[in-house]
């Protein structure tokens, strides 16, 4: 068994940091070696600079781990990125000048020309725009972005679709609370409510829908030529975010078609059986009622998508639910699956 | 001070029955002095053939009625019905021939011809269609319905933009729970969860909407000739049905045109301060987190709708949130208002 | 009709501040003229400091007044204070030396051997010893305290049983989200959850529970000798904290003894009719699933106590369950009622 | 490897039956192969009689098997039930007549005189009174029971404490929704509540404890001396019975006696290495906020108890909190577990 790759964590200590520690578990390729916070942790045992929100107890391997302020020196040269968004560009961008690879969930540079938002099984050829920035750029690192929580539960929800030429798509989601993060949603604004609003999160899911749907063209993404509206709604649900699309298709398949679209939809990380891939990325529910966010969106360790309910849409052509889990498959199993493809691809060597 | 009218209701032991004998406490015109249920029930005390399922405790007055059969007989000229649909279509007619007015909370005769789905601020004139009843049908009564509690917080959204043709509309809905009566939704179902599917209801919604929002042509409703498209989903609040929507107007009226439609929206009711009338039907909110369900729907006793969040929808015309109360404005509340309608309109002497 | 008396907030833009505001609405003999809170807000409208997390929207008198620094100065004498524990101790001695009468909601001076921890169907006697206040300590003001909200759904349950001897009281709360404030408790903790653990309030129920039952003894408060054992936990239920109660008595009281105590127990706001005080302080409820927090804490306005469920118990001799609104009764209310007190025994002459 | 046994479940498709499948999904030891249920379930597969309403889906092979009928016939020998209390005394007895041996999650038997309450970590000698079934009742099988799913966070949280003589305990609940099956508790009567009542229960927790840590005395199991006083609360949380505690024991422990005791608490399960028994069966959590259910029920397979917050009692002697999955440690597994045991003692050969 060769050795497994040495990683790093920035932004260790807050709730997609821990999510990464805990999704890395056991992992067969990425071993977790170093955490990065800020200064008022570093130096800190990492049991000592961080209250664990997580399921169970903090896994005793990262516990011991001393905390590393955010700068280059000794880190690995992968590194997971869940840092704050205040943060998050210039600590990114020198660890990338410092010749890191910065696997990232944050937004900073998602909507950047020259950096992938990348989806493995949806546009793994997005990889190819990275070399603009070892080009343009004054690093020899890289940054490789995974999308928005919501949108990753739209965009599972319409890639199969693709091929019959996405027109126009109306969502609206049903977020849980745990996709703001700790201390997050007060319990006093959102116990036996709907919040219908989330900052920022409608035009997020707008643009980096089209950039993820859209197209490798040589020296950059054309985006997919879609109008997409999105309503974002916080509803009382701990994890998975549900959304509702109604869609419009310039082709004009039968139901049937699409609901074979959906079951036979894989891509590169079922093919190359990478670890965090799951079997289906997306499997559409015959139940009239599903998929429904406590019940499903843990299945498959919480990296597959699940549709439903689909049927003909008076206004568009036809709609349906999605369903990701918010926290693994749109954040940080989503950049370990990332990673996964990039060394797949000799990007780590 | 004129003699109150002494009322009725049928299905009183029910969620929908005890929401009317609490919204009709107090009331200037209505007292209530009948109460009509299934034969298990009949021939007991109301306290003894109910469990109270509402806020504090049953009223001591109604408490102390003896519950009768749902059998013209006795009962009060006015009845309100709240019955189950599953026998609502036979019992409502019996009353009709016996020349009883039912003012109905049940689905069944909503979309009959001949039959007002009656939102005082929105359609009044519908009430014109009731002496086509007298006229085909083997009765001298009359039954006049409210919609589907989903349906109320989309037309009163919708209403105040009619003037600028409403040629589109997509409804995403956030619906309470106590939409379902009593037990209802299991609370293993939908505990920290949201379930996409609520039976019958998306049909409901389209079909009601377009209807309400039609005209009264003679001898018909002429339903608004605009396609709809509802996505209903349940969610764990317990009173309040939110719903997203996004809509394209022939005209092309400005944001401000919307937002002022909105707030000077009124209708019948206000002009002619009928009892239940809110002041004002629809508020427009410029808070951008709201209207939400648990901090809104009560408020003006929960008569009221609240709107908010207006934007511009990158696929049709324009996007925003409204919530009406669905057990008051939705049920007890509509159909109250409706009787009072008919009430200053004669139709009750 | 006397003018109605001036009335100051301290703290007015926090979560209690906001219920004060939103419980003195058209109080029949105070009339809120000044806000205070910190530096930060003062100089602001009030409608531009708050964040207002109530249900409803801000009442529009009290949006318009500009908010002052907590400092004397122009302050009118009778002052509620809904200050941070963090500095209500400075602030509220500056305005009692400054002359100011402080009818304080923070647990800061409640233990104070000078300053009653007053609920004024229980020790109304109590007030007796605010002259020592004025003997000992620098000031010509006073200040008076209510009870920790947790605290009062035990005394409620617990006074009217005094006359039997309490002996022994193990309690074990439900407390709801609202005690905690605002931001409060992260959604993230307290969905589909129970915390075992609320910081000091255990320390504070046994405590405060001692000297709320104890005896006015000339020139101090002889704290009740009863032993009292308190655990602390919170549940996901917006207002109202809810208690299970064993308890031993000296005396032997049937059953039928307690539940007549409980429906019989009234006092001195009874006897008078202060303005906030319920008709009834304690109601037992004989359903045998009753009080509960979301159908029976806002009753009476939310001043009233309710329980339910005497039995006998294996351990003790007792053992049932009480609840009361913990802002309203449990704050904003109980300060409110204190004042009504004080203002009919001549005290704000 | 062994061949394994063959296993059914009586009262199949009801929600405790669910578990039961899903738990033994992968069991070394027992395999599925018959399904039990009511005559309207009968003679349809399981798939088409069942409403799955676990997390997940139901599992295939499961799935595909024909519901029987509660009838001995072609059973294997080796049942497990799930079945209501409304019918499990008969169906149970013409088992245990026709050979069968019985692990019943059911508490029809639970209290019988001959029939072991078994908690394998507590009372596995209770087995020994087994052969006092054959001796006096009609049949050659067995019938063994596992405690109620309150009871089993009591039990788990005081068996480590028996060596130091309990005497006193005075439990209140928190339970999970969960506990009361499919459809169980309206959402409308806990979302966003508390209710103080659960029937039945309070007496079932008092005298099962007593009958679970009692002592096998030849011809009967001698109960625990100790008083035992539960109040029992449905709380809005899905899985887990969280319980606070307050105990009165005979021997004077420090509080590190204790800590060490829960820490130090092992059994014959764990001896043995039973497919089941997790590591420890009792796990003293430091952190002071902790146990909670949504945090740690679920932790070691569900099958383990968590207790925390060990302090001083002000009334009795020490308090503390646990906390078990009520559906797994609770019903299904514990069931399981007791099989287990009985495996290994060769009781089912």
């Amino acid at each position: 068994m060769e050795p497994r790759i040495e990683v790093g964590i920035l932004g260790a200590t807050g709730m997609v940091g821990q999510h990464f520690i805990k999704f890395l578990q056991g992992h067969p390729w990425f071993d977790v070696r170093w955490l990065g916070a800020s200064d008022r942790s570093a130096g800190k045992k990492y049991r000592d600079a961080t209250k664990w929100h997580l399921q169970g107890v903090m896994p005793d391997k990262e516990a011991d781990l001393v905390v590393e302020e955010c700068k280059p020196n000794n880190a690995p040269r992968l590194l997971f990125s869940a840092m704050d968004s205040s943060v998050a560009t210039e600590i990114e961008r020198a660890f990338a000048q410092a010749g890191h690879i910065i696997v990232s969930n944050s937004k900073n540079h998602r909507m950047d020309r020259d950096v992938p938002l990348l989806v493995p099984e949806i546009n793994p050829d997005h990889l190819k725009i990275v070399p603009l920035q070892q080009r343009h750029r004054p690093w020899k690192g890289q940054i490789v972005t995974n999308p928005n929580c919501a949108t990753v539960s739209l965009v599972m929800g319409l890639a199969p679709l693709k091929p019959f030429g996405i027109a126009q798509v109306i969502a609206s989601t049903f977020q849980a609370i745990s996709g703001a993060g700790y201390p997050g949603v007060p319990s006093m604004d959102i116990n036996a409510n709907v919040i219908p609003f989330i900052g920022g999160e409608e035009e997020k899911m707008e643009q980096e829908t089209q950039k993820i749907l859209g197209d490798f063209a040589g020296d950059h993404i054309h985006p997919l030529h879609a109008k997409v509206s999105a309503h974002c709604n916080r509803v009382p649900v701990v994890d998975g975010h549900l959304v509702t699309i109604s869609v419009k298709l310039s082709a004009q398949p039968s139901q049937t078609d699409l609901m074979c679209a959906f079951d036979e939809f894989t891509g590169v990380p079922q093919q190359r059986a990478l670890p965090s891939a799951p079997a289906r990325p997306v499997t559409y529910m015959l139940q009239n009622d599903r998929p429904q966010p406590r019940q499903d969106a843990e299945r498959d360790r919480g990296m597959a998508a699940f549709v439903g309910r689909l049927r003909a849409c008076p206004v568009l052509d036809y709609k349906f639910v999605a369903l990701t889990h918010n926290t693994i498959r749109g954040a940080a199993g989503a950049a370990v699956l990332n990673a996964e493809l990039m060394h797949s691809e000799g990007m780590l060597d």
